[in-house]
């Protein structure tokens, strides 16, 4: 069994109602089943396994999920580190619940990245400030100038495109998306997930497990809002923009502007909003 | 300064493309700041201060949104134990982010709670039914029958009720919110934060610290959609029904069934789904 074979929809009976009138029917709703990501790392000649994470999330893809939240968590700091990634074997029964990734080199483990919601106490407490620092002590650096420019005509069509590449959207109607786009607009990969934070981490780590990082030359596009932990994990990753169906945080308009990133929000078919870094975008008339 | 007055929305600059003409304007974007919860427990004598966790919430209704926290997650597993809540003082410059809630009997806390996401491992590892086992060892109960009815006119009425009660998605078209109706279909309290978890804990956090719980005779209404999260929050506040806006997952349907609650899924003033408990609906025709 791979990771992908998973059921990511489920068959329900539903009562609808419609137009002041009620049936029953069966209906199908996107799976939600927790996932637990567990970490084995070389120590004095053996191994020692670390929990992890437990997360809810959509089965399928599920080795991508496990890379993409080690790498963008700063769990695990360099993902050439990573040897494999597989179903812990020693559950019974096996419900492929539970996820070990294993690492052939202790010195890409970064065990304070476990407790590090704890440590960003700084001098403020925790604020969006200490919130950004602590994404730059992970090794996050600000995009450069000049990468990835995308024509606005083409930006205001990867919404429609995310849309059409969804599965199980199309079954389930409750399920978020993000996808990967190059310059030219076309959308390469797409995942989905309960999750919004999932469905990003799934695409990350798509790339760690093929060695395509960083994604200097690729854009994430995703269905729902953007928040400080999207705009966190996109930089990790190296994408130089954001492009999301709905509306911004502050902290992730303030995070994109600090890491030089281009995000744009309420995309659709006519019209986007420009939160950060516009000149990446092709084609504007006005301003 | 109380927990109320924080500033929940922010301008900024932001470039507008509408019908192929870019624009500079203003606009508010929902805010986004971290918040850590400490839980200050009697201990020989003296007190101990635990660090509980560190979200990204929507600053406003801060001591609410901890108190519900550590309830709805079983951190703090009696309400009235609760002697304080209040903004930490040892933090300077005060940027009102950690706040410190205060037990006067330490039977109360549930050290377990900070790591029971590393315990769940039963025989299948992590799975939907240990979540749902989780819950239960939590001290959550079966709603019982006969609890709440509401009609299914006013039903259909809750989310347009609750999206005129939003004071910040007006302004920024992104952040969720959450509120408790009662048999009449009227809508008593609405609370909003970019995470719809902190929605609903802002909710159960008005009840705790007013002693109005258990919510029996109230439902709860979000404004996206509903997971395995809310209905745990849902069922340990008591309330009988979880009405929402968007799609349910899998195991949101799996718990409203096991804990005897009624779940609507895809409300708007036309039509909705019933997921569960559906004979908590009245006046319903056909099926």
């Amino acid at each position: 069994m791979t990771a992908m074979s998973r059921r990511r929809a489920a068959r329900v009976r539903v009562g609808r109602m419609r137009g002041g009138w009620f049936t029953i029917r069966g209906d199908s709703v996107a799976v939600e089943e927790p996932m637990e990501v567990r970490l084995e790392v070389p120590a004095d000649g053996a191994t020692r396994e670390h929990p992890v994470s437990v997360t809810m999330r959509t089965p399928g893809d599920d080795f991508e999920l496990a890379a993409g939240f080690l790498f963008t968590e700063g769990v695990v700091t360099d993902p050439r580190a990573l040897a494999d990634v597989r179903y812990c074997r020693d559950v019974d029964p096996q419900e492929y619940n539970v996820v070990t990734a294993s690492l052939r080199d202790p010195g890409a483990f970064d065990a304070t990245s476990l407790t590090r919601n704890f440590y960003v106490t700084s001098s403020c407490g925790v604020c969006g400030k200490a919130s950004l620092e602590s994404v730059e002590v992970m090794g996050c650096q600000a995009v450069p100038d000049g990468t990835l420019g995308i024509h606005e005509s083409e930006l205001r069509a990867l919404p429609g495109r995310l849309r059409s590449a969804q599965q199980v959207f199309d079954r389930t109607g409750g399920i978020h998306a993000a996808g990967l786009f190059d310059a030219a607009g076309a959308i390469n990969l797409v995942r989905e997930d309960v999750g919004r934070h999932n469905a990003v981490d799934k695409v990350v780590g798509a790339l760690v497990l093929s060695g395509r990082l960083p994604g200097s030359e690729s854009g994430l596009v995703v269905s729902g809002r953007s928040s400080f932990e999207i705009l966190q994990k996109a930089a990790m990753a190296g994408f130089p923009m954001v492009v999301a169906v709905g509306a911004p945080s502050s902290l992730a308009v303030t995070f994109a502007r600090r890491f030089n990133m281009t995000l744009v929000g309420f995309a659709k078919h006519d019209g986007y909003n420009v939160y950060s870094g516009g000149e990446r975008i092709e084609g504007v008339k006005g301003g």
